[in-house]
């Protein structure tokens, strides 16, 4: 299976989660077969999205001899998407590169959109570049390994994508009993994949529209680094300390739902069925916080790219299935937010 | 003086050679004289064009919290323009930065163009990103303090300039009596400066045309980084165990126009007239070279980023004032010409 057009590379450099590797070993043997393929594995967990994994696949790289006739393939989640992504765009000033997710989050998030990056003291992508893969190849077998925990994981985003831009998707998402993989319809995942890479393409540089991608992300993230810095990575296993990305963001939206509504952007009827839709997957997760808690959350928003002089911006949404970029908020009604979120959870 | 049309940063980081800033050090008060300014001084010198230094500037920009809406400023030679560029393109995925380049080489070489990066294993700008800056400043004021082996060394990328499209000039260098930067025309920096931007502009991402800006370069690279090898940087003062960038490329230019006549390209007469104006000014420069060094330098060219499979990539000249890329040479041929420029140097 050559997947790419016109483009036969000399060799191929395989950046891989170590724990998928050992899910579907033979799985990349169908992918070039005839060309020199050489593993990199790399431990996932976003403690090790960082500089010195960053330089140790450089240094990896240069001694196979990579060079620009070459292709580098990320296979994992989201945390090597990420990773492999910048090593793939910054090695010898950029060489081609293709991903395959393996996760449900990474299918519907990193895989796609061209942004990369790694962590930097506890900053999360806070370097990168934006540089497209060649191509995504989506394969839903994947999914049967996917521990229940990294299924909601990427459920969360999907609940993101029908909160932004698809009503249909949301009515279909909120009548779903149970989260399994068997549940989870390819259609929804085309949908997803469709919705981001048509707002990627009317703004890859996120300059602005981009942004509506960003809905629950802002506080997300917060949350997220907060819990990071605490209780060190959140993989493989998730407790209640420990929140993963798309947890994060699944809260994240909540906060933002609210901030919609006290803006008088979304209705409360709109605002209270999104609490609730989300808050049945994703309940217990934050232990109780102390007001010095919360503003060093709040804190940590501060630091994502979006904002501006030290000011917070949110995406909020004005209906279910319509998002709104680009609304400031203050310090104070981010807390306040957070709070909402956790007394009344 | 806001140099940028309708754009005002809220803060500027100034990536800054130190010996510039302590030779300039009013210059940068008169930009955006209102907006706030840090000066992140960094150590000239190719052995600093490395991660650790990308990672510290980093940092420091974390820490200043410069954001998307700030702007970087590049002030220095060719090494804070590969690393600062570099860091400006990675650092939250990129933001807005100009270049103000006070060496002559870096005014029409690493200034513009968008390519950028760093060293890694001692291999020269083995990990980069091409982006483009905002702007580039160029004042001639910087040239008076440049020491004459400084001007020797962009002189050497002037004659490239010369050699690979613009016969006129090469005329005017040759007739040159002494290298003096009172002799250095404006409309010579500026013509080189606008045939690499045209150049660049047909083919940004390196693809094909672009290689004609790497003639003497590949032989040229393969040399300087063995000596970086051997004798460690060559700043400050250069000796004749020491060759920067320049020099080796003007060596590189000798060697590769040999590799030109040897092809059947250039005529016997023209590459006796190149190697007879290039050695006047760059002669005594390499102390006698063994088998194993010449073999060792060859060895280096392979890792240049046009070659691919093990081949060497090298321009070729068809004419003075007419390159040809791509033409592939063995690594025989290489140390052939290397052997032929310093016997006879």
């Amino acid at each position: 299976m050559n997947t790419l057009n016109n483009f036969s590379p000399n060799k191929i450099a395989i950046i891989a989660d170590q724990n998928v590797l050992q899910l579907f070993p033979y799985y990349l043997d169908k992918l070039y077969a005839d060309i020199p393929k050489f593993v990199l594995p790399v431990l996932p967990g976003e403690q090790n999205k960082n500089i010195d994994e960053v330089v140790y696949l450089w240094q990896n790289l240069q001694e196979l001899h990579i060079d620009k006739k070459s292709l580098i393939i990320n296979f994992g989640g989201g945390m090597v998407m990420d990773l492999g992504g910048f090593v793939a765009s910054t090695y010898q000033r950029g060489i081609p590169f293709i991903n395959i997710p393996t996760t449900l989050l990474s299918m519907i998030d990193a895989a796609i959109g061209g942004k990369n990056g790694i962590n930097l003291n506890n900053v999360k992508n806070a370097v990168g570049t934006i540089n497209l893969p060649q191509e995504v190849i989506i394969n839903p077998q994947f999914l049967m390994t996917l521990p229940h925990q990294q299924l909601l994981n990427g459920f969360g985003e999907m609940l993101k994508y029908a909160l932004i831009g698809n009503k249909t998707l949301w009515d279909e998402l909120k009548a779903l009993k149970s989260i399994h993989y068997q549940n989870i319809k390819k259609e929804w995942v085309n949908s997803c994949m469709e919705f981001k890479e048509k707002t990627v393409q009317k703004d890859l540089y996120d300059t602005g529209l981009r942004h509506i991608l960003n809905f629950g992300h802002t506080i997300g993230h917060g949350i997220e680094t907060w819990t990071l810095n605490k209780y060190g990575d959140a993989r493989p296993c998730i407790s209640a300390e420990k929140i993963p990305h798309g947890y994060a963001v699944a809260l994240g939206m909540v906060a933002e739902s609210y901030l919609s509504y006290c803006h008088g952007l979304l209705s409360q009827s709109a605002y209270e069925e999104i609490r609730t839709v989300i808050l049945q997957n994703y309940n217990k997760i934050l232990t109780p916080l102390s007001d010095d808690d919360i503003s060093e959350i709040v804190k940590l928003c501060l630091f994502d790219k979006k904002n501006i002089d030290g000011r917070i911006n949110i995406t909020m949404l004005e209906t279910i299935g319509k998002a709104s970029p680009n609304h400031w908020v203050s310090k104070e009604e981010c807390e306040e937010a957070i709070r909402n979120l956790i007394v009344e959870a």
